[in-house]
């Protein structure tokens, strides 16, 4: 079955830690660690409600998140050959039942979803302003993926401050350069921030990506600063943390 | 001449990572860690400028950025015990022309200091909500250094912003769970944050203590997440960045 699945270039990968396999293709769009970091953060629904994965690309999030929860996983993807990567990845999977991928523009998320129904929006959102630089080579797929072109960090906002249920909770990756505006746009659509991890290259080198938990009519209180992520040990191998999210808990056995 | 400088319970301490002796009393105040690891926080000028300690208690960030920077220290304390032992240690360590220690209600900062003309302040202020709880068993000297009842964080950095020099920089320490409030009284009064750096006390443990260091009327790019600071190895010892610090970098000689 897998292989009528699967378009010239791609390939299937499969996250070791999971049972998911997921459709790739270098050329147009392969997932990376900040989406596997991102379906491990938040706290998933265990018996009812909606969970959304807006920017899904190739329903990487969505796919991993599957395994974390029964509930039904709503996955948005503009671009459409990513969204039919993502759509053949759901029935490699057999996640039919649960997974539904839906190509669309995030900005008719309520088309989809009923307003203020959603318990838990998960986005690994394009990181990079559309002004700047070093996108040249970049091909159309990633271009979109990774530059705010199509949507941006106060539209994800606004949609997710309309979809969400009181009390539910929007949590995404992005870049530490980019956290003052994060603060003030989640802060703009009532979002209070509640949980921000630090995830750091190495021991002594600055951040290179955060996670934030944030809820919408959420209290100030009760901020946490959770423990740091170290990605790499100093002599380049995956740290242990790294490693067992990637492989599973094997390494010492 | 050190005996004649010491009241009762008092003894001096030092930190063995530079020469520089402080007079504590354990009853009454001693630093700690956070006034160590701010005093080393701050890009300090070299050569001329001015620069103000608040919230200065027994004077002990004052007299370690001494250690770093020939440029003027202004040390402002509310209370007249502390204060009276910073004096002493400025004494002890012969830096009367470097280090002066005023004892005042930072509120009145621009009475000993033109306004905008302060390169650079450092503060270690009251962690603590008057309202929090567990402050029954403190002395009234921790109580009043420890809890926001003489002064709070508006005023700090209202009074920041009075004395800096456009460029000039706050830099603190404080707690993460407090981080929201400091993000936006910092923008309340134009001080944009640049550079915070999450204290963990283990690996595996949520930030307990953070640094900050914020630009009078910068731009708000550039934010940086420094590298962790990490304080303790699983096994209850000091990090060796720790070690170091305390003890110069002699562990492994």
């Amino acid at each position: 079955m897998t292989k009528n699945l699967l378009l010239d270039n791609e390939r299937v990968d499969q996250l070791f830690s999971t049972d998911v396999k997921i459709i790739q293709n270098r050329e147009v769009f392969s997932y990376s660690l900040d989406s596997v970091l991102l379906s491990r953060f938040p706290q998933y629904p265990q018996r009812k409600g909606l969970i959304v994965d807006l920017c899904s690309g190739n329903g990487a999030v969505a796919l991993f998140a599957s395994s974390q929860t029964p509930v039904k996983i709503l996955a948005v993807e503009l671009q459409e050959r990513l969204a039919d990567m993502a759509k053949r990845s759901v029935i490699l999977n057999q996640l039919e039942e649960q997974v539904d991928i839906i190509q669309d523009d995030l900005k008719h998320l309520l088309d989809h979803v009923p307003a203020s129904q959603v318990d838990l929006i998960v986005c690994n959102p394009p990181y990079f302003k559309d002004r700047e630089s070093s996108k040249k080579n970049l091909s159309e797929h990633y271009l979109l993926a990774r530059h705010e072109i199509t949507t941006n960090l106060d539209e994800i906002c606004r949609v997710s401050q309309q979809a969400l249920k009181s009390n539910g909770r929007l949590a995404m990756v992005h870049r530490p350069d980019r956290f003052l505006e994060i603060m003030d746009t989640l802060k703009k659509y009532k979002l209070a921030p509640k949980r921000v991890q630090f995830i750091y290259p190495k021991l002594g080198k600055e951040a290179n990506m955060l996670l934030i938990e944030a809820i919408k009519d959420g209290s100030l209180e009760g901020f946490k600063i959770l423990p740091p992520l170290i990605v790499h040990k100093d002599n380049g191998d995956y740290s242990d943390e790294i490693f067992e999210i990637y492989y599973g808990k094997n390494k010492s056995n």
